[in-house]
């Protein structure tokens, strides 16, 4: 029987862990002084020291000069996250478009772009060609602005097997056991970097636990709306993953045994209560596509169309999103129960038309929950829209730098006046 | 924005670590030489028989002499996990009993007792008392047999706020926010050992990971079968919390809008699928009790009268049990789709109708993940019974001992011909 967390604590360990330890805190933070950190982390003042003097060596922080804080005024010799040279990039391939966000480890963007592309008509191979070539784009991108790729993340909606990089089965874009990773780093060939696949709800999640919403929010679920419902948990300031990495797939749950036929086969869903396909259908039914099909050209436009009869009044429209809110509430009602978490955020089409979608869903909610008003959680609207997966693949790739700094290769000395001065 | 993790590894801290680390390897190793420890861990042996000499003091560890190892016979020095001076103590208040299980820190019992009482009629003050005599008996017999106290840990069948140790909503007993610990300690007076409470479900799951049928699997779902459906979960090898505490509420997870109204006041719930009374009242209709009062007289009598039609092959027993296997298998897809664990392990009245249960529930299983089989997760009878409960609760506080065995009050030396020496 393995026992959980039994891993020897050396003292290589011990310094990799405090360097990463001062990296978070400066993430987190902003700009500090040593003593701040020192004051923060525990450490001594001559770890601190010698810690900064290592980050500084690889180029990870930046001395920022004297600031002067508070009122008093009271002046402090600052440094801040630097890793201008270090590049982070998040890719996202989904049912209709391929999405890169590549940033340097401080967090600066140097490269956004969405490409409309058919994934599910082109099938895996012509997909990973287009997914290569977007992605070597984004490298050259990012190396020109002096930042080296450390890391490649990747977005998929499906189930993935994290530890192998490779999708097991990804029912909208038809794929199963591909070993994308591998695959990947073919198309792009000289680049060393290594390639990191997960599912898009995980990492929406966690690029919402890093920056949205929800930043920082412990116990949170994310749910994207599109024409499947998946979900990424955050536990105790960790994504849950399961024993294969197939936890979080909140579109099956079966909440209606005589509900309707769910395009995976199955009855009662809850893809068939609160997907886009459904609300579509209830809402517009003259433009109502098939439910399970691909999805229909642009449901952007149709979720746009939807916001407008919302905002005439329109009755059918009204009373369609109401009834998919107290869906909403339904389903969050299990979340709540099982996971306890503070905040569930919407993404996808919810978050568009999250105005009349909540105060149904919350009702709902509220009047489901066996702990009552005890689990406070609340249903709020994403802020990050349809970059939030590509967000979050670069946030993973950020976290490992920050978990392991000394896996970023030295970086050559910057030409500074004392490396000029024997010249 | 609280970055995960971030806590100062100081040098006390890593020793602590160091320490921690050498006693759970001997806890599930068993006995070894000090040079295994060293390999198995990546400690330096220096450092492994520093880290020795404190346990030994401590009297945690103890030398066992020489052992023969292999085929070959090369003989070692070993010393196995002791702590027989160290009592850690679980109990459990339910519906219908009192129960406590009493171990030295190497697992050996040295009490466990389940005294029948109406904890629901009694109320929470006459419960109170009946609990602290009970476990103050208990903590007698542990002192008796050499073992001081290092916590009692309770287990209650509710919504528990561990942080204060208090039970926020305890349906089945009625309790609502009541300082359990606070109380408890009152009751047993003198005994200066730390107050623990959690919820029963996740006390059992502990006991499954620690040495149930589920022994040392990572992720995975415990169930009590009883009038009530409790969960608990473990993520990762951790207790899955949320957070409030309040997580693996798995009894109103909702399931048929159309179904019967539960005793919770809502409709549908699973309890109302595979809870006891239902089952009851399709199996034996002329003996049924309503559902949400309080149990019947002996429901152990009723499952036994069950289990023996089962075996007669009276049809409308059978009937009944496929059924129930049918809705477990159901309720297990949705926490198979979110949690994504490899065993789901059934306590209470399922484990004691598992050979019937399980068949159904497992092709239900089957039939309704969207993983389907590539998340491999089978439905295991529990084989500690009532006893879960308040064993897991004495894991809880072993665990505590084990994570900073620093905190275990420096014992009195034993009496060894060393210490007789000078006199």
């Amino acid at each position: 029987m393995a026992g959980n967390g039994a891993q020897a604590v050396g003292h290589a360990s011990l310094r990799r862990a405090n360097l990463s330890l001062v990296l978070r805190h400066l993430r987190d933070e902003g700009s500090c002084s040593r003593s701040d950190i020192a004051d923060a982390t525990g450490l001594h003042r001559a770890t601190v020291s010698s810690l900064m003097a290592e980050l500084l060596d690889r180029r990870l922080v930046r001395e920022v000069g004297i600031e002067h804080v508070g009122a008093v005024g009271r002046p402090r010799r600052a440094v801040a996250l630097d890793g201008s040279h270090v590049g982070v990039l998040g890719t996202e391939i989904n049912v209709d478009y391929v999405a890169v966000y590549g940033t340097d480890l401080a967090g600066r963007v140097l490269v956004e772009r969405r490409v409309g592309f058919d994934a599910m008509g082109m099938g895996p191979d012509r997909s990973l060609k287009e997914l290569g070539r977007v992605a070597k784009e984004a490298i050259d991108d990012l190396t020109r602005a002096g930042a080296t790729p450390a890391g490649i993340g990747v977005a998929i909606p499906g189930l993935v097997d994290v530890a192998r990089g490779a999708v097991a089965f990804a029912p909208n874009l038809g794929w199963r056991d591909l070993p994308l990773a591998e695959r990947l780093r073919a198309e792009i060939g000289d680049v060393r970097a290594p390639v990191m696949v997960d599912n898009d709800a995980n990492l929406a999640a966690l690029a919402e636990y890093t920056g949205g919403v929800a930043a920082g929010t412990a116990d949170m679920v994310y749910l994207t709306g599109e024409v499947g419902i998946g979900g990424g948990i955050v536990v105790g300031g960790r994504l849950l993953r399961g024993a294969d990495g197939f936890s979080g797939e909140v579109g099956h749950m079966p909440v209606d045994p005589t509900g309707s036929r769910c395009g995976c086969g199955r009855t009662g869903c809850w893809e068939t209560k609160v997907g886009l396909a459904v609300l579509v259908r209830a809402a517009t039914p003259e433009l109502a596509y098939e439910l399970g099909t691909a999805p229909a050209p642009d449901p952007e436009e149709r979720v746009a169309e939807i916001a407008r009869g919302l905002a005439a009044g329109e009755p059918r429209m009204l009373a369609a999103v109401a009834e998919v809110g107290r869906w909403l509430g339904l389903g969050g009602s299990i979340l709540v129960n099982l996971f306890n978490p503070r905040v569930i955020v919407l993404g996808g089409y919810f978050a568009k038309l999250a105005e009349r979608l909540i105060p149904p869903a919350q009702a709902e909610l509220e009047r489901l929950v066996i702990a009552g008003p005890a689990a406070r959680c609340r249903f709020l609207a994403s802020g990050l829209g349809f970059g939030a997966a590509s967000r979050g693949a670069a946030s993973m790739v950020a976290d490992q730098v920050i978990n392991d700094p000394t896996a970023v290769g030295s970086a050559p000395p910057a030409v500074t006046p004392t490396n000029l001065a024997g010249r």
